[in-house]
Formats: C-alpha cells, sequence, structure tokens
C-alpha cells in the first residue's frame, strides 16, 4: 500500500487581489505566478517533496518527509518574500484524491479562499515516522510516443499543442475516476501521476482508454519511493528503458 | 480587420538536454521552465507585448510592436541566462492561427526542434510601422462563473482543476477550430484568447459550446488594442464589467 | 558636456520592516534584496538604462531615456510583486553627484526613509527629450590588474577580497571629491563609475592616487553615449584594449 | 572554541566567459549573479548555512551542518540552471580565516579560477558528526549607529554610502587581522561576521578602532549556534536589545 502526503498550497485570497484596486497587468501576475511556483519547488523539491503548478493559484504538492515544522517555514519563506500569502493543508492516505480532498478539507474549513481574514492557515498532520515505508509513494511518468517527430516538427505549434491538451484532459480525468490518482501536465508532452498502488493492467488499461478516446498515444514509466524525489526519479529511469525498448509500461 | 503578430519561442533541443547525461531533477527542471517563462513575461511585456506558456519547452507570445532586432535582444538575454538557447519564429496575419503555422514554419524550415546543430534561429518578419493600426489586436479573457463559490470553496481541489481543464480543452479545441483562435490557460480559472475580428454573437457561441459540451459555464470580456497589452487589459476591465453586470460577453 | 538623469530607488521604511514583527530569516532578506535588484536591472536595464545595488535598499540608477511614466511602470511592477514598495526620485545635471544630491532630496522632502506613511513617492523630472545628445553620459569600467594571476590563484578568498575592497573604498571616495562622480563596485574586480566629462589626465590621476594610497593597481575603460546602455557598452570594449594592448586607459 | 565549516564558491571561468566572444551586456551579468546568489542562498539557506555574495564570482558561505552530499546537490542544482558551473572547496577550523584559506587552497590546487578546463571541482571536508557542538559558529551582526536620522534622510545618497563603505573596509579588515574573522556586508548599514570565540572586550575594540579611524559608529549584536542560521538569528535578537537598550555590544 502506498502513503501518500499531500498539501494543497492556496495562494489567500488571491483572485481579488488580481483586480484591486484595479486589474494589474497580466505581464506581472504571469511573472509572479510562476517565480512563486519555480520557489516553492526550490523550497519543498529541496525537502525531496514535488510540486506541481495546477492552477498556480492552487498548487498541490507531495510532501512524504516534511513535517510540519518544514511546512511553517515554507510558508514563512514565502510571505517574506511576495506580496500575497499562502495557506496550506496536509493529509495523507493510500488513496491520493483522498488525501487531497482531506487537505482541501482542511482549507475549506478555515474559511473561503476568497475571505480576507483567512491568511496563512496551517492544517493538517503528517504520517508519523514510524509509519513511513520504502514504498509509501508511487509515481508515473507519461509521454506522447513521438512528440517530436509526428507533431512538433510537423503541424503548427498549437496543434500540437491541442493533442497534448486533448490528451492531458481525458488522462487526468480518467486516471481520476478510475484509479484515484492525481495526474499532472509538467511541460513538454509530460504528464506526471501521483498514484495509489497500481499494476502495469492497470496503466495498460488508462493507456488504452487514452488512446480510444482521444487518439493520443501515451508511454508511461512507474517508480516507488520513501519519498517523492526517489519515485519521481526511478519513473524516470523507467520512462527511458520504454524508449530504448518500445515498450509502453515500465516499472523501476 | 486583426492584424496579429505572433513569435514562436522554443527551446533548443530541450527534450535530449533534460535526460543527458542521465535525466536531471524535476524540481531543476520546473525551476528552470517556470523562470525562463517568467523572464519571457518580463522581456516581452516590457515591450507590450504577451507571452503564454503553453508547453512551456514551446512558448506562444503576441509581439505587435517588437521588432527583429527586440527579438535578437530577447534571444541574447535568455543565452546570457540560462543553459539553454531559444528559437524564434515570427510571422503576422489577420488570422492567429495561420500566423502561428507561419511562424511554426519558419523554425521547422530550419531544422528539428531536437536537431543539436539548430540553435538560435530567428527568422520571420514584423509588421512595417506604417501598416500598423490601433485594432491590430483582439484579446478575449475568458473566466468559470462563479469557480471559487461553486467549486473552490465545495469540492476538492483536484476535482475544481478536473473542472476548469475540461473547459479549458474544449474552448481552446473549439476557438481554434470555428473561430482561427489561439486560446491559452493563464492560471485561476483564466483562459486568455487572441483572436481575429470577432462579434459578440460568435463570443456566445463559443461560451453556449463549452457549456453544452462540458458543462462549464464560462463568461468573456474583449478588448483591442494597437499592442497585446493595450488589448489585454482593456479585457480585463470588460470582464470586471461582466463580474458587476452579470453579464457573458462584454465589449470595451 | 554629460547631462546625466540619475534616479535613487529607495526601498519604503524598510529597515523596520526587517524586523517586524521579529527579526526576519536572513536568508529570506538576502534572497529578496538581491532579486529585487535583479528585477530593477532588467526592468531598468531593458530601457537601456543602469542601476547599481549600492546599499540594496538604497540603489542608485542612471536613467537616462526612461520617462517618468517609465519610471511609474517599474514602481508599480516592483509593487506587484513584492512585499515592499519603492521611491523613486528623478533628477539630472552635469555632474552624476549633484544630480544624486537633487534626486536625494526628492525623496527626503517627502518624508523619511522609515516613515511608515512615505510610500511609493515618484517625484522629479528627465531631461526633455530636445535637449538630450549623443554624449549625455560617460561611463568608466575600472578593474584590477592582473587580480586573478596576482591574487585570486594565489592568496585566500578572503584577501583577494579585501584587496578589491580596500581599492574600491578608495577609488570610490576619491571620484566622488575630485571628480564628481559616482563608483559602483558590480562584481569580480570591477568598478563602474558615472562621469561627467572627464579627460584623460583625470582618469590617470584617479589611478595613480589608488595606486599610490592603498597599493591596488587599476586600469580603466571609458566610453559615452545618449544612454547608459551605449555608453557602458562602450567603456567595456575600451577596456578589452587596455587588456590586449596593456595600456592603462582607453577612451572609445 | 568555535569550529566553523567554510565553503568558497568559485564560478568556474566567469571572467573569459563574460567578455567572450566580446563583451556580454552589463544588464544581464548583474541579473545573473545576483540571482544565482539569491539561488545559493536559498539552498543553502534552506539547509541552515549562510552565504554572503562577497565579490559575486566567489562566494564564501558557512555550511556547518551541510554534508559533501548536500554540497554535490547544491553544485548540481546550479549546473542545471545556470549558463555557467560553479566550484566548491570546503574546510574547517578553529579560525574562520584559516578555515576558508584552507578552503581557497583546494581549489586553488585543482587549477586556476580561469582555466577552461577545471570545472566543477568539489573538494574538502565536512566536520564528522560527533565533533560538532552548540558553539561551533559564532556570528555577529554588525550595525551603524542612528544611520537613517543622520544619514539617509540628512545627506545624499551617495555620501551616505561612502560613509558606510569606508565603515565596512576598515571593520573587514581590522577584523581579519586582529581577530581572524571574515566580515561581509549584507546590505543597509549591515554587516555580518563570522568569528572565532570572542568575547565583549574584542568586540568593543574593533568597534572602538573603527570609530577612531574612519569616525563610523557601530554597535553589535553575537550570538552562537550549532548551524550558522541559529547564530545568525541570536546575532540578531542580540542587536535588537543594542537598539532598544543603547548598548554597543550584547551577546545572545
Amino acid at each position: 500500500m502506498t502513503n501518500a502526503q499531500i498539501t494543497l498550497v492556496q495562494i489567500d485570497n488571491y483572485g481579488p487581489w488580481t483586480v484591486t484596486p484595479e486589474p494589474r497587468r497580466e505581464v506581472d501576475l504571469q511573472t509572479l505566478q510562476s517565480r512563486l511556483y519555480a520557489d516553492l519547488s526550490q523550497l519543498i523539491g529541496n525537502r525531496e517533496g514535488y510540486v506541481f503548478f495546477t492552477r498556480f493559484d492552487n498548487m498541490v504538492a507531495v510532501t512524504n518527509g516534511l513535517s510540519m515544522d518544514d511546512h511553517a517555514l515554507v510558508q514563512e519563506s514565502i510571505g517574506n518574500r511576495y506580496p500575497v500569502t499562502v495557506s496550506l493543508g496536509v493529509a495523507t492516505g493510500t488513496s491520493p484524491v483522498q488525501a487531497l480532498a482531506d487537505a482541501t478539507d482542511q482549507l475549506q474549513d478555515a474559511g473561503s479562499a476568497q475571505d480576507k481574514a483567512r491568511r496563512e492557515i496551517l492544517r493538517g498532520r503528517t504520517i508519523d515516522e514510524e509509519f513511513r515505508t520504502d514504498d509509501d509513494i508511487q509515481i508515473a511518468h507519461f509521454d506522447v510516443n513521438d512528440m517530436t517527430g509526428n507533431f512538433t516538427d510537423e503541424v503548427n505549434a498549437f496543434d500540437s499543442f491541442i493533442h497534448i491538451e486533448q490528451g492531458y484532459a481525458e488522462l487526468m480525468k480518467y486516471m481520476r475516476e478510475a484509479h484515484d490518482s492525481l495526474s499532472f501536465f509538467v511541460g513538454g508532452d509530460n504528464v506526471i501521476a501521483v498514484c495509489p498502488k497500481l499494476d502495469e493492467r492497470e496503466y495498460q488499461d488508462a493507456i488504452q482508454h487514452v488512446e480510444e478516446t482521444v487518439e493520443v498515444e501515451l508511454k508511461v514509466g512507474v517508480g516507488s519511493g520513501r519519498v517523492p524525489q526517489d519515485a519521481g526519479m526511478a519513473a524516470k529511469h523507467a520512462l527511458e528503458t520504454c524508449r530504448a525498448d518500445g515498450s509502453r509500461v515500465e516499472f523501476q
């Protein structure tokens, strides 16, 4: 069994801030959002976790190995460097979707995402050290088969992107509904999913579903670990095996 | 008629670089990509253009007002500060999709995105100053109706995100096929589209299509300008009017 | 005659902010300061100006070519992305020191740097377009003779640094008192000075003074231009000539 | 006794890179340098260390608590995100100056700072866990008495800066020669010094020397700790006590 520790990162009262006193320049919002994400990547990544940009105003992190004190420091560091603050909800569970749902509850119970008075909430709980195992995280790294040869170098850049987005939209929905997994587009033609303990047949099923539904051919490398970084790196190596061998699903 | 100037920004040989000599840490790739995008936002935004992160390894910019010299300086500045370089293809036209297709051709003709020898290409042409007008750009800023009340504060963060992604995947495809427009998710529940000269009926049509197909309710503010920044800011103000009045489509 | 346009950038109420409610982590302050400076470098540099980090909480920029509107946009962009705001005082003159004194007055007249109510001041005036000339800026780029061979590769890193700092402290003071110039350490063994119209004899004098007083041997390349970027790049090329020819002062 | 672990961070072959094939724009170099420093601040600071910008091409870090593996990860992360690489020399000792000298030797033995073939050196040794104590680091945080009231709000910004720089140049030299300490300007009117076990009399001596020599009045807070972050934060609190009580030297 896996035991994912999931953290929901929510920028406090962000929507209203972006239009107060009047709409702020998009270029500054884009810069703010992407740098905040880059900083969280470093803050959480330096502690062997992963964070995904998701909606940018709501980001999802896999934080096995980070204590509540670590979370507090991440929150303080952002507050020291940005014009906005973040709230953090933390929860754990065998199903990543359920863990995120519980983490979301922590913040929803504290007030609305657009409540001016709800700031820098930090709630939830992490996995006790004694219950942590080397298989707590399963990460799957998907990419699109021969994306460069068939698309990037052949059709216009937007049609390439539509191809990837259709694949992602279908995969994220199916993996969530059929397999309790959280899938995130991470750039290029790559999607990284945080999964419960799935086997090869279940990944084959997901790949087949996406191919039949939206005609996007995927392959996937799967890795496990005590912390997200190890699981993710194992998944990358497994994906390299797919590339070398022409296979569609590889575990490492 | 509009006359969009579109620039395709492509990181040179990025895919192979990310796995050479072996897969690089995801945290560093995420940091690199999002900061590169933030820097392009500033470099292009300081010249009143817009850039969208798209796939991160392929980004799309609207660059009316930037000369080829400006493009060269942006390219040089990135080369001076990153371990990767970028190629730029520039094209113009009444249809944003066609302009992007032409910009893509410029780069594809120069070699594969994964060709090690193809570096820092800069090709294409900008609009001659004498042909520029105050309506060259039309930008539409969409968001999801009552996203916070119905979703962010109610369901788990991933299901909120699925709702947004389904809406975006459908909108981007429909706007491209039916209306020659390029639509980009920009965070939160926001999508910004670069459009040819569309009228209210056409925006109503797109909103209705998305609502009927994937049950996502959108509204949209539309603005025009000589440069992307002005068109985009007008669109934001129009969207504020939608919020204030409860309307679904507003022009400013 | 030169005609420098100098901008004083002052973080509002920064000292008190760094210790409220209690001292903030030094690592975050360092990150904030150096990124704020990097962003100003880009915001002002993309408009062909120069900015120097100086004290970090007070930075000095050479802004020939930037209008008051440009200044307002720089100020707004920082306010949109940082937890602190900046005030800007702008002044011009044949003497860079006098111009900075006038720019300082603009802010001092508006209140104390540690007055909580004094925020985002923008005062002063820029050079009218009709009075701008191609010699408005003179920039001198100094470095230490054979720093790497004699120091970096030979003595411990702190003693190398002491050597540079003693040279800089003496040069900055002498250039200010004897030659009305503003000199800034910019990293490595480099100092960039913004000068009135000085001739070769005056640079020889400054170099000789530093050598006699603190035994640091300098050389210098000097350039002129309508905007800081052009003057600064000319100075760099002149310094390359010094390196190639073994000369101590070169103009370009 | 203290036992400082000092790391010299040196950008590989940086000088030649800045002028190859011809001088790079100063604005990009300034951005690169200050961001590289900000990233090191985060990478090392997230592991409870301190890093000082020093010359920017040579930075000095206090790294008690970081293993050689941590150093390797910092080095890899920079290499993944910048167009330049860094070499790291690590050494320990009761005298911070001697430790830095030994760390410098590690890199000098590996080749010149401007040797194209010397890249990403990582040499030296860290303190064995069993020998670490709660007093390994002593940090002193100096600032200038009533800087804002007497200078920032009264004289021009450059003369304020000269006052600070003269004080710093004298302090850094005296603390190195008389007290084996490494002192670094960190912005504003602040200097942070890494010291061996000094007592109140020795700090009084240094303050008095600077006041007599260059007429700059300093005060100082001193803290100790197992890691730089704890020692530095204690020093900040001690400096707050100076501010509250009007004293010149405080230990915490």
